[in-house]
């Protein structure tokens, strides 16, 4: 683990309640614009508030967006949520982070609210980026990386994320049936998720077999761009009671941060900014990985997830492709990893996702997540990384 | 004033510390890369803090940045501003919250040091706008704006202004020579500040002669597109005594939204996110307009300025012209209005700006302002309007 850089100035107790959590189904959403999406997810949200709340509670409110919708080019800012909910009266802040955008919404929101600024905020995700086709969408994303050198040369995501995988497995012995598994566990949960983008299952040799995108990882090891929404609403502990007898808490938030460009990584077989973000959220938390019950990670490719087992201390170092091998993070596991499937599965609208895997949470925290419930779920961990390991988020939630 | 909305959950009293600021001069900084101004901005910030401080105080950063840099286009977030200083091992959020963006990460800044999250933390804003034609640059603003079907129909940013300009004059008799003396004062005060773009005196011949862009806009009624970086450090008050005998404490934020589409205002004579944030800023400072002595108001255009006296309370509705007749907002007037030079003659890196304009502040309320010093400032007040009014940020500050 990463020394030195952990700077939590006072460990004063840090604890912010979730009362209401809901997403869009994720996928190609053709039928609904970016601004539909907002609105259902935020509609689910205010309904899976137990005893109900008026929207009048709600005194601010953050987005986590990164592109808006690839097709329309957003006038991004706190208007564009602002708007389709009909919230002029309240502060809205957008945050953009990469894909960690979501995760650290909720984390600048959950300051507002420990700060004394507001009692109740809404925290939204959302992402429109199937409107256009994938070549139009990689433009766009190329228009976002052009300054850096490299990207002209082929740096795609896969490219710079495979570049991790392929040196895992130079200097562990990782082989690609380890990734595949990744993405074999991550469809089998997705089938449970009537959320999910992708709810078939997959094998290893399918994985194996399909298309190779950029050495070691196929098709199959690459999550889909989705559009897709989340929303969650945060209070006080003390407010919560008015809205459920069931909270579920936030009490550790940590990010990490790493240089833009890979080519001057001190390393290539893990992400520094995970394990500063994991140090400083279990710090605050005041827990070990040990007590962690279910995590929801960021698998935008298999080899994330796997060297994010390394980076969380859920294994050691070296030990992911073991570790996924023993079924450490499969659904009834020791510590079951992505039971929403993942972005592998469940998809990757890119400011939503930090966002819907808190929604997951608090599902399973809860004992509400249905077949694919973990059971005796007490703490919960979010993962969110962003670029190609430039920015991590990881929050941490518990049930009391 | 706007009725209702307001919702301060927690009158609990807000004070966050001020203990450094910093910028780099504005204009065409054609020999600065991005990375360099936001290098120079931080150097600054840090030497202008009097007792000395040790970078590794800095235990968690926001920046602000709405297109980073137009030529370039950047990979955003956090990292942006990490990797040019080497702050690899703290968090940073980047915060875009279009022309308000700046002083909206001051703000969320502020909640994380409340929240006790950190102590010492750093905002940076920071623009390279110039090193296209601005050709370019209205085209890199019609891909922010182009989803909004009046945009393609000639809705630039001072065509959007200038409604609000024209319906101001048709509404209340004001004149496009009230608008002009807006230019005039901030072109003289602007000749005081070493940092402004430009440092040259201007008439009100000079401005009603100028080429018109947009009625009743005419080239002297419009800011600069320009290059530049800004830097402040916030702390507890507590930990503030290390650093300086003299800090400048921020002691109300408010952020307002409005509608994105123009046609859907409720009124074109004023700004309900101005009147908002504004209301909320008081409230949290325990303050009325009265109190404020020394104020950096969002003059993007010269009828902003004018309506936003207005819209803040120093000067009863409609009398916007009659107040800068009076000599009010000059320097020796009533109240001080943009001594720094404003948007207009100071210039407006977008995401610099609400930055900047704190770094203003915390000369004046430190007495450290030169010639351009507003004798017994004790309160400032910011105020950085977003898109064309759609978000607006007020930040209070006070030297006790």
């Amino acid at each position: 683990m990463l020394e030195g850089g952990l700077k939590v100035a006072r460990q004063k107790s840090f604890k912010v309640a979730v009362v209401g959590a809901g997403m869009t189904k994720f996928g190609e959403l053709f039928d609904q614009s970016y601004e539909d999406m907002i609105v259902e997810a935020y509609r689910a949200c205010l309904k899976s508030v137990d005893k109900g709340i008026d929207e009048k509670d709600i005194q601010a409110a953050w987005l986590a967006t990164v592109q808006g919708s690839l097709i329309r080019r957003e006038l991004l800012s706190g208007t564009s949520l602002a708007e389709p909910l009909g919230l002029l009266s309240i502060p809205v802040t957008r945050i953009e982070n990469l894909c960690a955008s979501g995760s650290d919404a909720i984390r600048n929101a959950a300051c507002a609210v420990m700060a004394g600024l507001y009692e109740t905020v809404l925290v939204v995700g959302a992402e429109k980026m199937r409107d256009v086709p994938s070549r139009a969408s990689l433009v766009a994303n190329r228009g976002v990386m052009s300054h850096l050198w490299w990207h002209p040369r082929g740096a795609t995501a896969p490219m710079v994320f495979g570049q991790i995988g392929t040196a895992h497995m130079h200097a562990y012995g990782t082989t690609r049936e380890h990734f595949a598994k990744v993405a074999v566990k991550n469809h089998y949960h997705g089938t449970f998720n009537p959320h999910a983008f992708y709810r078939f299952e997959i094998t290893v040799e399918q994985v194996l077999n399909a298309p190779l995108v950029s050495w070691p990882l196929g098709l199959y090891d690459c999550c889909p761009t989705t559009d897709g929404a989340a929303a969650v609403i945060l209070t006080t502990p003390e407010r919560a009671r008015q809205y459920t007898d069931r909270p579920v808490y936030l009490i550790g938030t940590g990010l990490g941060i790493d240089v833009g460009h890979s080519h001057w990584r001190s390393t290539y077989t893990e992400w520094p900014a995970n394990q500063q973000a994991a140090k400083e959220a279990y710090a605050m938390a005041g827990i070990t990985p040990r007590e962690v019950d279910v995590a929801e990670l960021h698998d935008c490719f298999t080899c994330t997830e796997l060297v994010t087992y390394e980076d969380l201390g859920f294994c050691e170092k070296g030990r992911g492709g073991a570790w996924i091998e023993s079924g450490g993070p499969w659904l009834g596991g020791e510590k079951p990893c992505n039971v929403s499937g993942g972005l592998k599965a469940k998809g990757h609208p890119v400011g939503a996702t930090g966002v819907a895997q808190a929604c997951e949470i608090f599902l399973q925290l809860r004992g509400e997540a249905g077949q694919r419930q973990v059971a005796n779920a007490r703490i919960g961990l979010t993962h969110n990384i962003g670029g190609a390991g430039q920015v991590s988020c990881v929050n941490i939630y518990s049930n009391e």
